[in-house]
């Protein structure tokens, strides 16, 4: 399929199924802002559980943290936000319009005028008042990541949790970046969701920490159901490097219109607690009991965008067969990612079936995130499953009144399968946990 | 214990064992925003998933949302906000401090002073821009509630998911308000977090739908282990309700300061559709097939705040008692909300139990929420574990290398049973989930 039109199918899709909506759209939409619906916010939940199983709760070294969004400024003096967090501005002076000027030529792409200023520095962060004087002392910025909340930190977790490196602290959480030109659907957007860890690592063993981060978190992505092909790991060059960073590496996703960044992995050294111990005055170091030695861990940082994930994610799952000669969309999601892991079906609306059916719905509830549907024939509620990706189908039909059976209905196959409904929590279970 | 002593105690097991930190604290602090460390996150994510599955996956009739927090000036100006969502600001023409009007006497609690201004409206909506261009057009307001997000989507979520009256949209996330004084630790912070349910009825069963989620909501504090003699459902006095409400009920808890409100369940009638269809010009109503009649619903709102919540179940749990004559500290949490659902604890730290612990702990990760701690004598390190609310702990001892079982050790208890480890997920899974 050409990749506008994969792109503006998926598009149609999320809005049309209740992913994503344009906020505010009643109002006139707002400034390239969405709202998760009731299938996107199931999904980003999946995402982002998957995120967090993965990188803390299977891990014995790593440490959840959830910090405020609204920060002192001294947190972005310290981190050197305040001064360098900037993207090039242009003004056309012909329409006033303002771009960044590393994306655009040399002409406006509104009026196509040349008449351009210099590019100045423009920074990013949001800023706000706290309290109810709006002076100096009130500045509040919103974080422009999550990051700096687990620096700032890092001693209050290791006193609080006696980690020693290699030990890490991981955080979701909303960001927010004023970018000049936010854009392509969800991918750019100035309100975003992070999935941030912070490693904290010997120096001498950061080059290896970094390596692994980069294969682990390959593999998170292709343990999901991700094609390999869809994905590369590229290394910064030396000019793309940050000046603190002695590695860095991005994951980027073929998206329709081009390779473009879902994570980053940093290797950034000792840069950040010693920033902030410096701008502090508090000691932000590591005193190993065994070998007598004080030191200041070196981090890295895979850091990834929920909401960029969950878009890959469903521009890769996205496909179209054929089924009994009739054309279907069906969304190939990773069943811990897709929004419903079950679908209740009966097959008629029917009195005598309801029963039955919200029998099975009420066993299944407490174990899976399942819909219900009883409108429209059968064939037309598998499509509408199958579009938004359910891997399974439970369909209650008259002979279940008898048999006390149903049947399974696999989305990726269509084969169908009859189960006694006592089995049905371990063959679904067992079904969705490969 | 009296109220200050423990209100004290609390917030300093919050402090010393990383349920909660002072926001940049080494940068001395920020205006009463505090961040969630390794324990406080995971308390507040149970919290969160306990009211997500009872009011979302366990229903058939509700759906989820998430609403961006960046929002459009519109929304605010169509709900009212912009213009009544303020509280009385006074002066202190002495000092020049300010203050809510409603909080204090005819005296600045800073100075003494009794020369006051008049009281004034401010605004609690947090203000920003977004977009390259400081005016009008790019103002945008951080959202002081989530409920608006699930009004302004009605249509949205009408047309994508086939719901009809009675159904419900919830919605969890961070809302903000410009307090003028916060206080009382996480009770009442200008970033929270809110969990909200918009339930929208046929006009004439308003009344039946409001009374049930008044009960609703009450038992699922209860359900959490909530004693009842600590809440109280109170309902609004006449000059108390908001001028849409026809009935507003709190829940309230008993703080050690006094009741404070953790949810409001409030009968919105049909104003918030009203208002937000009248300032969009768009329909916002239902058009019941069956009867061939178009209504705009009303709406049952029960609205609670997630961190205020915590708040509550980490006081109520709190409790101290004494083992084997030496006094200790423990949290009886629920075990749906405790950070921890198990600790694997070798006996000692020598090689030889590692592997074993390490085997036992990879057992129950995928399962369960688990720490790990081989480090001081096992008496303090169950103290540790009682402390911070852990149910259970499972001990690794040298017996184990020959029996391959284990002991399971009872936090509320503290009754010691010996389990085979190929028994201990099926066990661990039937107490934790009574």
């Amino acid at each position: 399929m050409p990749a506008e039109d994969l792109m503006e199918r998926v598009t149609n899709l999320c809005k049309r199924r209740g992913f994503v909506f344009p906020s505010a759209e009643i109002h006139g939409g707002f400034r390239s802002t969405y709202d998760y619906g009731p299938l996107g916010v199931l999904m980003l939940r999946n995402v982002k559980e998957a995120w967090w199983r993965s990188m803390v709760q299977l891990r014995e070294e790593v440490v959840g943290l959830d910090a405020a969004i609204l920060s002192s400024p001294r947190i972005w003096e310290a981190s050197g936000h305040l001064a360098n967090f900037t993207d090039p501005l242009v003004d056309c002076r012909s329409c006033h319009e303002r771009w960044r000027a590393d994306q655009i030529g040399d002409t406006c792409p509104n009026c196509g005028s040349t008449d351009l200023t210099e590019a100045r520095a423009f920074n990013l962060l949001f800023k706000t008042y706290a309290g109810p004087v709006e002076d100096e002392g009130a500045v509040a910025y919103l974080r422009p990541e999550t990051a700096q909340g687990m620096f700032v930190n890092f001693a209050n977790v290791l006193q609080t949790t006696r980690k020693r490196p290699p030990f890490g602290i991981a955080q979701m959480g909303k960001s927010f970046r004023n970018e000049i030109t936010p854009g392509n659907f969800v991918f750019r957007t100035r309100e975003f969701e992070q999935m941030e860890l912070e490693y904290f690592v010997p120096p001498d063993q950061s080059q290896q920490w970094y390596e692994y981060w980069c294969a682990e978190r390959m593999t998170w992505f292709t343990d999901l159901g991700m094609a390999k092909d869809r994905l590369r790991l590229r290394p910064h060059d030396a000019d793309e490097l940050s000046h603190y960073s002695t590695g860095t590496s991005d994951i980027e996703f073929a998206f329709p219109w081009g390779w473009g960044e879902l994570e980053g992995i940093a290797n950034r050294t000792d840069f950040d607690l010693l920033a902030h111990a410096a701008a502090s005055g508090e000691r932000l170091d590591y005193f190993d009991p065994a070998t007598g030695e004080r030191y200041v861990p070196h981090v890295i940082e895979p850091a990834v965008g929920a909401t960029r994930a969950m878009m890959a994610f469903l521009i890769a799952a996205y496909d179209t067969d054929e089924v009994d000669g009739e054309a279907r969309t069906v969304l190939r999601l990773h069943p811990r990612l897709a929004p419903y892991s079950v679908a209740v079906l009966p097959l008629s609306r029917k009195d005598t079936l309801s029963p039955v059916a919200h029998r099975v719905l009420s066993l299944l509830q407490p174990l899976f995130m399942c819909d219900y549907d009883d409108t429209q024939s059968i064939g037309r509620r598998y499509r509408r499953q199958d579009e938004v990706g359910t891997p399974y189908c439970v369909t209650v039909d008259f002979d279940s009144l008898d048999d006390d059976a149903v049947t399974i209905r696999d989305r990726d196959t269509t084969e169908q399968a009859r189960v006694p409904i006592i089995d049905l929590i371990a063959e679904l279970g067992s079904r969705l946990s490969h």
